[in-house]
């Protein structure tokens, strides 16, 4: 074969890291690979009397073609949880159903970018949020970031000496990968930022909801004074993955376009899942199903804190998230966490090296960690078999 | 706002028509308009028993993330159902499960098309598959077509004179919107031209399974000998469109580039709706279903032509398709297909004018017809409908 592809397959790679990791389905081994929530928490006995009532009360319909915008009942469900947890102000006409958080990435990228247009996202950042955006052809720049989110003067300098800056992606609660949390105040002044110079933000929010001590904090679309943030999330940590429904929250003039990419993207999301999830809202309760999830959540991120205090070396350090499911874990600068992972893979425990995380530099000594997807024994079996093979081999 | 957007939002605009045909939903209004399957040959009933197998059997899996490629048994059902319907040779991995086959187009332009290459297509040709192409910024060539398919001597022109043609785009069976089926000799003269040439063919079968009176045509997929076709189809016609499941066959080398896109644009199809279809195929007799609406359909082709050549004048011309969902109506030359909407709709009529269907050119004097979704009552009574107004408004 000798076929023309696109240009933009040019810079889509096969994740090497993506084949290494094709291991981790092995039951025996032990991953803090993947962003898995648990399984035993699938509410699987409620969605059996969901899928039988929502096929009885509106099969026909539940299994027709639908619109692209998206159940207007789950529409309205998700607004009013949005304004009641993350004070927004927005209505259903602001909610675009999306296959996944991930779609909502694709189209963003598809919505605002050329060739060489720029993206600007923390350092590190959602790994497959960058090849979402890839397709599309743009320069990723990275903003450094502390533990209240993006430095705010470099992100400023870095807009001044960039003429095509398109948006801003960010992730404020229970970063992927880092695990951190932006504070109320860096919020506010990214909108001041975006405001002041023009450019939309993408405010990813997958987690938002599974904080575990506090109240969930103001999301960044709450400040939004001008229609520039775009808030995107996901049933997918709240609810189930393996449906793919997620959403859009925008102004309704952003809405209307997000709606021609995805018509000719896949026409519309699921009809019969997003019932099933509208029905679900409706007949239970899913503050209560959180809740469970977060109960779960809390002791595997204690048990994993408490785990790496006691057997990493001091050398390394690590994040504690107040939320979320992973932890971000920074080695001493020789080693690099990829060749880390080889070590520990024949030992039978897999994570993510950093390396991939970052979108404009090479960081080689950094591992992310998921701890939502075990039970607490084996999390702890794991950390030890990380923190043996850091003493054996690399003598810390 | 002053958001600024990539240049493809410039070429992608809301339909006008889709906002006329907002109006159809209305029990009141005749519909011919959409390409809705019969709601009421859904398998409702046994998909209520499948959900709960499925659940049981394996809940915590099906609402997990799953592999982009797609459920392997499904795979493996698609691949052998292929071989044994469309004469291919093809094996599971040959197969990647998208969010209907609307994603299948979506991802082709994504895989293909930089700015300004060529697309060539059947003129007319399906619309949404010009919606998702356009995302990318091709141009769209139509190719004349007659009964038999593409006429060959013109495609070659057509290749010869330009020289970034990166895929020729084609319906063979019961085309939409015209409802034309490729004779075998051109399906194996366009391969010909594909392996000459070395561009791929992008074969778009939606339908093939809904033949109403002889045997399926041997796909062009299954004369291809240098892995050049690839075939994208749906169970959206055949199962139901609300689960939004669809997939691609081609060769394993253009799979793994289209599982990269994917990856990037959705992560993956819904793990419970492929193992709930994968789930009917093993229990229920599926070739028995598709009997049925191949029943249903042919009684209302065979009654809208009826009505039609009874109460149409003789000046205007209709395909008589041998299977699928659409006829496609020929006007006398001043008949505009929109205003004879207009018209129409005020009768609560309704249809889909030819003119967006046409790639580069101008036709305004056809209409396309469906004929699937509705009891034949209603189609007499709307044909007759059109017909009157055609005589009373246009005195033909």
């Amino acid at each position: 074969m000798n076929i023309i592809f696109s240009q933009r397959m040019d810079s889509l790679k096969a994740s090497e890291i993506r084949e290494i990791l094709k291991v981790t389905s092995k039951p025996e081994i032990i991953s803090f690979a993947g962003g898995l929530p648990a399984p035993e928490l699938f509410p699987i006995k409620e969605l059996k009397d969901i899928s039988v009532k929502v096929l009885n009360e509106s099969g026909s319909q539940a299994l027709q073609y639908s619109t692209t915008e998206g159940f207007t009942p789950l529409r309205k469900q998700i607004a009013s949880r949005m304004n009641r947890k993350f004070h927004t102000i927005i209505d259903f006409d602001n909610i675009l159903i999306t296959a996944g958080s991930q779609q909502a990435l694709d189209l963003s990228g598809k919505l605002f970018l050329n060739k060489d247009d720029i993206v600007l996202c923390e350092s590190p950042t959602y790994l497959a949020a960058l090849s979402a955006f890839k397709a599309y052809e743009p320069k990723l720049l990275g903003v450094d970031t502390d533990n209240d989110g993006m430095i705010i003067n470099k992100l400023e300098k870095t807009i001044q000496t960039n003429s095509n800056v398109k948006f801003m992606y960010v992730i404020p609660d229970f970063q992927n990968p880092t695990g951190r949390t932006w504070s109320v105040q860096r919020r506010k002044e990214l909108v001041d930022i975006a405001n002041r110079y023009h450019i939309p933000i993408i405010e990813d929010n997958p987690y938002g909801e599974l904080r575990f001590d506090r109240n969930i904090l103001p999301s960044i679309k709450s400040f939004d004074t001008k229609g520039l943030v775009i808030f995107v999330s996901t049933f997918s940590k709240t609810f189930c993955p393996g449906m793919r429904i997620g959403w859009i929250a925008a102004d309704q003039k952003l809405i209307e376009k997000y709606v021609l990419l995805k018509q000719g993207a896949d026409l519309h999301t699921s009809s019969i899942s997003q019932r099933e999830i509208s029905k679900y809202i409706e007949l239970y309760d899913f503050d209560e199903h959180i809740k469970k999830i977060i109960n779960v959540y809390r002791e595997r991120r204690n048990t994993i804190l408490s785990a790496m205090q006691e057997n990493f070396p001091a050398e390394v350090k690590f994040t504690r998230p107040q939320g979320g499911l992973f932890t971000w874990v920074e080695l001493p600068l020789h080693i690099n966490g990829k060749e880390l992972l080889m070590h520990c893979l024949r030992d039978n425990v897999a994570f993510v090296p950093g390396e991939p995380f970052f979108p404009d530099r090479k960081v080689f000594n950094a591992i992310r960690l998921n701890y939502s997807n075990m039970p607490k024994d084996r999390i702890v079996l794991g950390i030890r078999r990380i923190a043996n093979i850091l003493h054996n081999i690399y003598n810390i």
